[in-house]
């Protein structure tokens, strides 16, 4: 057997060349952004390209030049959707604001973990103070008010739907299946997979009708409430996208449009400050890329009632259930976790809200504009 | 009300800033590097600097000069953990190598949504080419196996234990009250995390004894599963970091040590491949950043079987359930995700298998001494 090699060997290598690629990356990465016009939309892989491209995944037993392949995953990356081209309106897009390349690289640079105070007490001082800022915006004014920064809208449902679930039943599986939530025709997939993750069946969601408005019909929800009490059940959790009736827990999955709440032309909170949860993504109307959402909670000690571990091996860790000191391992599913926070920090500190202001505006002019031809 | 600003007016001034600017970054980033043994290991805000933290995160109205929000940044950054500090074994390390801060500013740069196959068709191929050669070196040789790239360890143990959950229970509920899973005294937080998210009650998990080398006693755990039988229980899980017995599916947390596997001179599989199930995290001996994991699985139709949805507004994209060309938000909890997997491809690319080996290599030569002193 060889002599391992010494993996202190290519550090220099690659240290020295960082100054060269990351000018080559964002050069390539400004030039995009100039000529987006130009670019396809969409281009998507035949049959015989995305098996040639799969059989470029083993690495060899030797490096690499960085320059080779830096080529080679540019014309991977070349078969992608460009989701803020000028022409695309197909889809949810990704409107990420080239702030956010900055954004990105100085985190990644510094790499915080992010899941315990006495590791990353400066970024999670920031991540506290930005939750604690939104909250209040979204009209959480409450001092109990805090949340978490997760990697999107899917797992910020996710934690409002499980907190829910264990504060109407912590332990108690016979209530758990009495359990009922209510859903609008609307609601997004990501509740309906966020409740069978959880351990709900099928049968124990409600489908509530909407109005000519898409609004949740609220007679019809308070009939089925009677309906189900009637038959012993439980209702406990309504999942709104802007709702007004709040029986046990009501979250507001808002990914998208809790933006709005930034906005100074058309904020209508809509009863938003009822909730007990909201969801709220960052790569939404907050342009960041992808990968950061949040959930915001009217009472943050919910959070450690669903996720609060005593780790074997985190025991050492002083145990920061405060959260203007949190460790964010007890507030959420990861235990490891980035200061995603971080990255919407620096952003809107560089950009400032009169832009992202004008970023909602335009949003909702070409929504118009849609919408009236 | 004042005009809104044009979204677009600061588009320019910072896509012009952004080459000095990332030069600063990776600037501070190298010198660092390179300057590793002359940083405190960790430094922790007092109460006051976090109260001055947390003061700092309301945007202005308007912009601000990019470096001076960087400034601010680094100050902010400077209170944490350096995790690859040389002197610093008090923790599990994030030994990320430099080269992941360029395979991150990469994916940053291109921010593609690869929820889906025809928006991000050539990521997908890398990913689902890498995670079959991982699935080869671990074991998991059949044609069906698969997986899916996570934001970390406890996300793919999550999704683990839930395709376990589902293959024994899939709507029924009286049968998951008496699912039995078992789990050794090793067993890291965020199993019983996970079970506690996927609605298990701590009274369905059994705690295996374990014997003098930390490995879970077998004839301990034969025992308790004939006695759970006995009582009309259904036993259907045993999480495992190293395991021999399969009663049901067997779900192994490799998240560290599962990277083993590429190493030349230490490749004890140890019944690994016995596995339905594998976590594998990218961030600890892939030598990447934070933020990324991996689930690998046998069959990779048991994730679509778990997290597959007819999401109404994704109804017309194509419904690929191939593992060949995956609408990979069928495959797991989010809907929008980066192509995390690109990461790691990028890094082992310009690495090396040899460089990879020499890092296990170094790590395991530490273990060692650590234990003799």
């Amino acid at each position: 057997m060889a002599t391992p090699p010494n993996y202190h060997c290519l550090l220099n290598e690659v240290l020295s060349s960082i100054p060269l690629t990351t000018q080559s990356i964002t050069n390539s990465y400004v030039t995009e952004q100039l000529n987006l016009e130009t670019c396809p939309i969409v281009t998507v892989t035949s049959n015989e390209e995305a098996a040639s491209i799969r059989s470029q995944v083993q690495p060899s037993t030797a490096s690499r030049p960085i320059a080779q392949v830096l080529e080679q995953a540019n014309s991977i990356f070349s078969y992608r959707l460009f989701n803020h081209h000028p022409r695309f309106f197909g889809f949810l897009p990704g409107p990420s604001h080239p702030v956010t390349l900055l954004s990105d690289l100085l985190l990644s640079s510094k790499n915080p973990h992010a899941g315990s105070w006495s590791q990353s007490s400066g970024p999670s001082a920031i991540e506290t103070g930005l939750i604690r800022w939104l909250a209040e915006a979204a009209g959480l004014a409450e001092e109990t008010a805090g949340g978490l920064f997760v990697s999107g809208g899917s797992m910020a449902n996710l934690v409002g739907l499980q907190v829910a679930r264990d504060q109407v039943s912590r332990e108690e599986w016979e209530q758990r299946v009495k359990g009922i939530i209510y859903v609008s025709e609307q609601t997004r997939s990501s509740i309906t997979k966020g409740l069978r993750i959880l351990g709900f069946n099928n049968k124990q969601v409600r489908k509530v009708r909407c109005d000519e408005e898409f609004s949740m019909s609220v007679p019809n929800l308070v009939i089925m409430i009677k309906g189900d009490r009637e038959k012993g059940l439980t209702p406990f959790l309504i999942v709104a996208s802007c709702g007004t009736t709040n029986t046990g827990s009501l979250h507001i999955d808002g990914a998208y449009s809790a933006s709005i709440l930034l906005s100074k032309s058309h904020k209508h909170p809509h009863g938003i400050s009822h909730a007990d949860s909201i969801s709220w993504d960052t790569r939404k109307w907050l342009f960041q890329t992808y990968g950061c959402g949040m959930v915001l909670l009217r009472n943050h000690s919910r959070l450690l009632q669903s996720f609060a571990t005593g780790a074997e091996h985190t025991r050492d860790a002083a145990d920061f259930g405060d959260f203007d000191t949190p460790n964010f391992w007890n507030f959420g599913s990861e235990l490891t976790r980035l200061a995603r926070g971080m990255r919407s920090w620096f952003s809107l500190q560089v950009l400032g809200l009169d832009c992202v202001w004008g970023g909602l505006i335009m949003g909702l002019s070409w929504g118009r504009r849609l919408r009236r031809s």
